[in-house]
């Protein structure tokens, strides 16, 4: 089964929304084995959206839509679907009902415009959003005499989800079992990299670049790169077969730069091993602001790990809370080794943690020298205690900053 | 001129990368007043590769690629459009050197396979990349007897932006006064809404969402929401006039609920307000981890404004730092009023600031109730005292956080 997604909304064109639902869909397409092979994003414009679904419609057995199913007038979703395969909208009863009943909730009137999403093309059945008034549509309807499937949905990426994990990929199951094809589903593993560049890594594993399969492919990331190692196969554990053996070649000839797979990130791989070995961990965090504390707790379960973080922006906070010594400050600056060395000692201090981490440095856009950082990683009897030093000239104020975050969550899960 | 953009690499369509050059490109296009009606997102497959660039260059004037220009196998960009137009690839050996300058610079061996890169279509100019290995083309080029303008570009974001400010805006921004059209550029402008839902505001303004010139578009963000005001003309002024001419009737009518334009966010514009009154604020953090201050400290200057910020994630911490009670904890919990307004008069004592803000809850996906969060915000002579409560079950840990975090700055904002 080939799916396509077309993702509609001017704003997508113009720039002004991260187009998240592609990640989700994307994901989700594959862990059912469909295939997507294209994806369009066109603006809120009914002969652009028609035209959008002709292409993709010839050329794809399911049909997914995001947004334009809103209440005014530029959301033409239902509308352009409706006019393309020359059906009537009919009002739906029950999600008229349903859309009233969440206004009552609220204690509020219903628009007149809100109407206009309880309809349906007639043949169509309704994909119910139990998280909002905007429900979509799931449509078999035979095209060129071959049978096709449209689901759409709205552009909130919170209801995008929820629809998709209650009803459409439920009845996307169902369908592909009903087919009853012993069809091979795409399966894959992510391996990630931390401190090897994307052209360094390829030409370490060209061969296994050149390789059909499995494929596998480089992909560059922020700061960080990634091997997908990827392959067809009739069951999961034919599929991990043929990967593990690609991956062990990997492993072989550059494992030593590899921190995690698929979904990891560095701060879920530290908290992982900070919880694996029953240790804590403290922050003193200047220039990054609480950037690195922040990526940490957004790790569930990081509470057993993290009891203490502190931003101490300014050189006040440095002195009266971490106990830098002024003439520390005056002597050799807030960006300095003997600074971070003392905000490490500080904190380490004050959270009773078996390591502490500080960072200090000039994010920019002003201060001198811009991207100048220093690092200080101790532990609780400083059997280990070291300085770092990085210079990220040459970047924005956010990528300085979540380099800075990178090299001090792979230095910490390096050294602990 | 009208843009279409292709994003080649299949790690898009299986939704592992986040697709943030379609942002920059489409502020990018718009801003040059260039329509852009059409995205595709393609896997690196040559016949798919082709199919999406043979639907493009029959309905726009220039098209735009990302992706597919790196040493790899399955980097097919460059070769697919030589043999759309069937023409032949040649080695440009000035930027041979320039890769081979950029090994020689890290002391490291080129591969082979990084001479492909120094390939381009004979009759193409090369777009040169300063960030790195990949450049890209600049190619004009003949269709159906009409002009076409083909830019390729990498897929690494910093690449692009680089490559797009260097080369290839200079060249389009040429490119249209050669047109010498007295064309019209499309202006807008984006207010900003906190606390009111989108079909409220919706209904709210809905003459002006019928209206044609200019027009206004509600979208719809994670817990906020935007009206989008656009019109065309043939220069700013023209442009300013008619939108703020919309602008004053919904300032008029839910003006309470705007809090900025264009790319404010809630963190720029409370940092611009307590920079103007000469204020500061300091957290205590517990729930949110540090995202708060995360948020505030991404602006650039909010040093001014903020000396401390502690995340006491523990009771421990609570007790030992912020002096909150230990019998408060014992009889309330640590996400309580009692709590939060304790830990907001601990913060606000250690870093002498004019404003306080403490927040405590259960962000999930463990401990109950989920989505109960306290928010404390004081000033410095507790004239001002407040807390709220938050209900914010039914969602992500990730969704918790960021809700509480905007919560809190609104309500600063709206505060000081």
């Amino acid at each position: 089964m080939r799916a396509e997604i077309i993702f509609i909304g001017t704003e997508l064109l113009l720039g002004q929304i991260v187009n998240s639902n592609a990640v989700f869909l994307g994901q989700e397409l594959i862990s059912l084995g469909i295939d997507c092979y294209f994806q369009t994003i066109v603006g809120d414009n009914k002969d652009r959206i028609k035209e959008a679904f002709e292409i993709a419609i010839k050329r794809s057995d399911l049909i997914i839509t995001t947004g334009g199913l809103g209440p005014t007038s530029d959301d033409l979703t239902t509308e352009c679907l409706a006019e393309f395969f020359g059906e009537e909208l009919v009002l739906d009863e029950k999600i008229l009902q349903h859309i009233q009943n969440l206004f009552d909730k609220y204690n509020k009137k219903m628009a007149e415009s809100n109407k206009k999403q309880a309809l349906r093309p007639k043949s169509a059945n309704i994909l119910f959003n139990s998280a909002g008034t905007a429900p979509g549509i799931i449509w078999q309807k035979t095209f060129n005499e071959k049978q096709k499937i449209i689901l759409t949905f709205p552009g909130v990426p919170t209801e995008v989800k929820i629809m998709w994990g209650e009803i459409a990929k439920p009845f996307l199951i169902d369908f592909l079992q009903s087919q009853n094809k012993n069809s091979e589903k795409l399966y894959f593993k992510e391996l990630k990299f931390y401190g090897i560049g994307e052209s360094d890594l390829a030409e370490k594993v060209q061969d296994l670049l050149d390789q059909n399969d499995p494929t596998t492919a480089p992909l560059a990331g922020q700061d960080e790169c990634r091997l997908r190692i990827a392959t067809k196969a009739i069951n999961e554990e034919i599929a991990n077969q043929k990967i593990s053996e690609v991956e062990s070649i990997i492993q072989k000839r550059v494992g030593q730069f590899i921190y995690g797979i698929n979904q990891e990130t560095l701060e879920s791989v530290l908290i992982e091993k900070l919880k694996y070995k029953k240790q804590t961990i403290a922050l003193a965090e200047s220039c990054t602001g609480g950037l690195i504390s922040k990526r940490l707790t957004d790790i569930p379960g990081s509470s057993v790990c993290i009891g203490l973080n502190i931003i101490t922006y300014s050189n006040e906070s440095k002195i009266s809370l971490l106990k830098v010594k002024p003439q520390t400050l005056n002597e050799f600056g807030a960006v300095s080794e003997q600074t971070v060395l003392e905000m490490s000692a500080g904190i380490i201090n004050l959270a009773k943690s078996d390591w502490a981490l500080a960072v200090s440095g000039v994010a920019g856009p002003t201060g001198k020298p811009i991207g100048e950082i220093f690092l200080a990683l101790i532990n609780a009897d400083n059997s280990f205690q070291e300085v770092k030093k990085l210079q990220l000239g040459n970047r924005s104020r956010k990528e300085i900053r979540w380099k800075t975050s990178q090299e001090a969550l792979a230095w910490i899960l390096k050294t602990i």
